[in-house]
């Protein structure tokens, strides 16, 4: 049977992701926590050469493996990133989902299940989706975060919040987004098309709501750094243009930290 | 000269605001970095015997002293603490917040300075205060908190809103909170009155915002605790009126959790 989730995740202190060999990440956690589910038995610390947390490791082929609908980088969270898995089981949704969150509490995971429910067997989580949502969140103030730590960009100069919106309209729609793609872009095409980019201010936080079908690698950050030099006046709002054009990554602002981004929805 | 401080800081790894000796505390944090500031050295790690962090010990007397509006309990958190304290320096206030806040950050403290601003002699953080206000958040869903850990009181059991507000009612205006008040408080008398007890829904998020002139000892817990009560379904609305005025604190529920609850405001 083939479920799909909703979860939430702390990327902070994670390799992001993907399953790694030298660290801890999201998919290990959750592989970590279905196997349990499933009666495998983990191996020891001693065994995983982990001592802190013998859940880290659970070498390289896990019994089961879970697909994403986006992979996200090392320090970025997700309010709603959505996987699959298929396992055989006769508990319902409901209860599968307590499990699961029981396994990953005790296994002290950053991320907890929000929902399981029953999946077609052609539903795939990254293949299936239509659509991706990213909120990336600045705190602007000249006091550092101290209860938002590792959840927002901390910018200490003033952002002109109008003067980012300008420049986010020529980022809007269907582009070449070369000057905005990490170098280790795995992605066929650049072109890609924009369907949001609100920057909502509230308060000392600055919140871009971005949308898209899918994005290029580190996108939405190369964006987010590029329009915070708009706001702080290192850039003209026009100035996104010649660099969106100019489809050279090298013309663009610095990639934006991890920790303020949030994978927020998936449509499907 | 006076200085009027307004904090922020994560209650979480402290023993409350009040300096301790048995661990760190928000009131050591702060005059270690003031002392810090002034010049004075601060004793090496052998010497505190603190090897984590240099900054928790300063000693039983620390070169300068100071004093907040309300002073929060271990794991409970600041919005906006107001402190006074009184330094002989030149420099401008911005200024002065800039180099505590480093100092702060150096010592990996978790509290940050939002304002700090000159004050008249007369002014004191907690005798001039006309007024408090508390946050209290409670995150009501299946799943547990990942990204909000520590930051709210997670109820897995549905709460009724509406019987919660109800309950509120009851509490509002002149009492005497007997019922409400912790054991340890020191308060002259349990008589207070509570101006505001707004109860609000937002998304899987329940936020109590709470307003008086002062405060008895664990008394917004107190009260959050019973009122969980009628939310999930132990107790009904009208049962509260009873709780209040049985003036005994073994009719009342549980102490909410600390992590829950906010210093929002100081009014002078």
């Amino acid at each position: 049977m083939r479920y799909k989730a909703t979860l939430e995740y702390d990327g902070t202190d994670t390799l992001g992701w993907q399953r790694q060999l030298d660290g801890p990440s999201l998919q290990e956690y959750l592989e970590t926590a279905i196997s349990c589910f499933l009666g495998y038995t983990r191996i020891s610390a001693d065994e995983c050469g982990n001592v802190d947390n013998p859940f880290l490791k659970y070498g390289k082929e896990p019994p089961i493996e879970v697909f994403c609908a986006g992979r996200t980088d090392a320090g970025v969270h997700a309010l709603a990133q959505v996987v699959h898995f298929d396992i055989d089981t006769q508990i319902p949704e409901w209860k599968l989902r307590e499990a699961l969150n029981a396994h990953l509490r005790i296994a002290e995971a950053p991320m907890s299940i929000l929902q399981i429910e029953k999946a077609s067997p052609e539903f795939h989580a990254r293949f299936s989706a239509k659509g991706r949502g990213y909120i990336y969140r600045i705190l602007n103030r000249r006091a550092f975060p101290v209860l938002e730590k590792n959840r927002v960009w901390w910018v200490g100069v003033p952002l002109d919040v109008e003067k980012m919106q300008q420049a986010a309209q020529y980022l809007l729609g269907h582009h070449d987004f070369s000057s905005f793609r990490a170098a280790a872009c795995q992605a066929k095409s650049p072109i890609k098309t924009l369907d949001k980019l609100d920057i909502i201010a509230n308060g000392d936080e600055i919140r871009f709501i971005v949308e898209a079908r899918s994005f290029l690698h580190h996108q939405v950050r190369n964006m987010v750094g590029t329009l915070k030099m708009v706001g702080d006046g290192h850039l003209r709002p026009e100035d996104v243009k010649r660099i969106l054009e100019a489809k050279d990554r090298k013309q663009a602002g610095a990639t934006a930290p991890a920790c303020g981004l949030y994978l927020s929805k998936v449509v499907y």
